[in-house]
C-alpha cells in the first residue's frame, strides 16, 4: 500500500480501494494555496503506481468545493514581482496536468463555490457530481486577470463555444447549467442524493479492472482530435497486452464461467 | 455500377442509389468476426469510387445491431499468441477508419445491442438513428480489456468528458441518453418510426449532389481542431472546382430556373 | 478613438464602448457580397487595436441576418473563370478568420435567414443570440457546391457529429435546435426579448476588463485540442503580465475595497 504524505490542508481517508481527499481550508472556502497545490501534487505522485488505489474522490470541507486562488499567496507574490506570479500560476497548471493524467478514476463532488481554479479541478475529473445549487464561474476577467492555466482545460471540457461566453462575461451558473454544458455528469438535489450517486458510480468503477482502466484512461487522453493511424497501431499493442495479461485472462474466463472477476 | 463482392456475413440490397447492408450473424447478435470485418472492408472498397451509390445504410439482423467482438476469433487468437491479438484488433480499427472516410453518406440504424465494436461503428456514421430501447455501452474494462480501436472514435464522437465516464465505468445507456450525449441524431419509439425517419433522411441526402457531398465529407473530416489557413486555402480550390464542375453548373442553373437539379 | 472606415453595405453606430454593425443589404437578405466582405474586414482592422471598443454587435437589416453568398458576385466570377471563384471564396474565409480573432467580444443577433456564409459568421461569434424562428442551414451541397470556407468553423462550433448530418443533408433548423446543437447561447421568443438579452450580456461583458478579455480570448482560441505544457507555460507569463499590469492592480484593489473597478 502507498505511503501517504503528511498533509496540513487536506483530509485523507482510504478504504475499499477508494482514497477520499477533502480540501480542508473552510475559512477561505478552500481557496487553492501554494501549500495545498504542493500537497495535492505530492499525494497524486505517492499513489500514482499503486493500482490498489482504484479511485480518488475529491471534495471540499464546509460546504464549498474550492473558491479559486488564494489571496494571501497572491499578495506575497506581488511583493516578490512578476516571476513569482508566473511560478505560482504555473504550479497550479502542473497540478491540473497531473490530476488529468492520474491513472486512478478521479471523481469530483461539487458543492458551493466552484470558481476559477476550483472549476479547473472539476474539468480534469473523470466523473463530476454536482449539487444543483453549486455556483460555477470564471471570475478572472472581472478582476483584470486571466484564467491562464484553467481556460485550456475548460475548452477541452465543454468546448470553445461555451467557454468563450463564460470566460468573456464572468457569468455564474448553477449545477443544472453545468450538466447542460457537459461540465458535470450528474446533478443532484441534496447531500444524500449526492452520496447515493457517488456510491453507485464507485460500484461501477470497482467493477472495472484497475490496469485496464488505467490503460484506457491513457488512451482516451491521447485521443484528442482526429483518430490517427499511429495511435490505433499503438492501441492494438495495448489491447494485445491487456488480453494476454492477468486481467484479460481472468476477465474473459469469468465472463465464460458467468461469475464475477477477481477485482469486482 | 459497382460489382459487389460475395458476402457470407452480410445481406446486401441496392436500390435507388442506396446500398442497404445488414450484419447477418443473428445467432451471436451480429458479433464482429474477422470474416465480417473483411467483408465490410471489401464492400467499402468496391463502392468507393462509385458516385451512383449515394448512401450506405447499415443495420443488424434479428433485432440487434452488433454486440462487439467475436468470442471464437478471440479464442483462436489466444491459441496463436499476442501478435494474433494485435492484428485482429487492428483490423477492426482499419474498418472504422475506412468506414469513417467512405465518400458515401453512412447511416446506421441502431437497435438492440450496440456494444464495444458495435458502438465504434455507430461512431463513424454520418447519421445515426436509434431505437429508444437500444442498449449502448463499452464493456471492455469490466472484462479486463480495453476499447483500444474504439475509444478514439468515441472521443471524437461525443467528446472526452462523456467518454471517460462511460469507458471507466462500463455503464450501459439507452437511445434517449445516446441522443443527449450527441452520439445519435434521432431516437424513435418503434421500428415503424425508425423506418419513416430513415426515409426522410434518405430523401434529404438524395437532394444533395453526390460529388459535392463526397468533397464536403472529406473537408469535414479534415477540419478537426482549429480551422487552419492551409485547409481554407485548399478548400477554396475545392470550391472553385465544385462551382465550375458539372454539378455546380447544374445546381446553380436549377436554382435560377426554380426546378430540381438532375441528381434530386 | 478609432477612425471608422466609410461603408456602403454596413450601418455603424458606436456608443458606450459597443460598436453596433448592421449588414445593410436587405433587398438580398444581406447576402455577403465581395464589397461587404471587404468593408467588414476593413472595419475589424480599424478597431483591432482600440481597447475602448469593447464589444462588436453584428446583426442584419430587414429581419434577416445573412442569406449566404451573393449571386451577382458568383455570376461575375463565372465570367472570369476558376481563379476568380477561388479568390472570392477565400476572401470570405479570411473574414471568418479575422472575425474569429477580433480582440473584442463579438456578439451576433440572429434573425430570419442564417444560411451558408451567414451561418459561418454566427460560428465565429463569442456570444450568439437567436430568435426562435430564425432559419439556419448549409444549403451548399443541394446546389452542387461545398461549404468550403464555412465547414471548418461549423465543425469547431458544434462538432463533427452534428456538422456531418447538417452538411450532407442540407437540412434547415430553427433557433431552438441551434441552442440544442450548441451553435447559439440563447434563444428568445421575440425582438424585445432579444434586445433585453443583449443588454444583459453587454452589461456582463463591460464588467470584464478589456485587456484581460482580449488576452483571454487569444488564449481560448489557442487552446483547441489537448492542453499542452507549452501553452500553459506561455499562459503563466500572460497571467503574470495581467496581474502586474494596470488592470490587474486595479481589479484586485477594487475587489479588496469592495468597489467596482474603473472599467465597469
Amino acid at each position: 500500500m502507498s505511503h501517504l504524505p503528511e498533509c496540513q490542508t487536506l483530509l485523507l481517508e482510504l478504504h475499499g480501494g477508494v482514497l477520499h481527499i477533502t480540501l480542508n481550508r473552510p475559512d477561505s472556502r478552500n481557496a487553492m494555496s501554494l501549500q495545498m497545490v504542493g500537497e495535492l501534487r505530492a499525494l497524486l505522485a505517492a499513489v500514482r503506481d499503486d493500482r490498489a488505489v482504484r479511485a480518488l474522490v475529491l471534495n471540499g470541507a464546509g460546504g464549498h468545493f474550492c473558491a479559486g486562488g488564494d489571496l494571501k499567496d497572491m499578495a506575497n507574490a506581488r511583493a516578490q514581482g512578476a516571476e513569482a506570479y508566473r511560478e505560482l500560476n504555473r504550479a497550479f497548471g502542473a497540478l491540473l496536468e497531473e490530476a488529468q493524467h492520474a491513472p486512478q478514476v478521479l471523481i469530483c463532488l461539487l458543492q458551493g463555490a466552484v470558481l476559477g481554479g476550483g472549476l479547473g479541478l472539476a474539468c480534469v475529473s473523470d466523473i463530476a457530481l454536482a449539487d444543483h445549487q453549486a455556483q460555477f464561474g470564471l471570475p478572472e476577467t472581472s478582476l483584470g486577470l486571466i484564467p491562464a492555466q484553467i481556460a485550456p482545460f475548460v475548452v477541452q471540457r465543454i468546448g470553445l463555444t461555451e467557454t468563450r461566453r463564460l470566460a468573456l462575461t464572468a457569468a455564474r451558473f448553477d449545477g443544472a447549467e453545468a450538466l447542460r454544458l457537459g461540465l458535470v455528469h450528474f446533478v443532484e438535489q441534496d447531500a444524500q442524493a449526492l452520496a447515493e450517486r457517488l456510491d453507485e458510480v464507485l460500484q461501477q468503477v470497482l467493477r472495472c479492472a484497475p490496469e485496464a482502466n488505467a490503460a484506457t484512461k491513457k488512451l482516451l487522453l491521447a485521443s484528442a482530435g482526429q483518430p490517427s493511424s499511429e495511435l490505433l497501431d499503438e492501441a492494438a499493442q495495448w489491447f494485445s497486452a491487456a488480453v494476454t495479461g492477468a486481467e484479460g485472462v481472468e476477465g474473459t474466463m469469468a465472463f465464460m464461467q458467468k461469475r464475477k472477476p477477481g477485482w469486482a
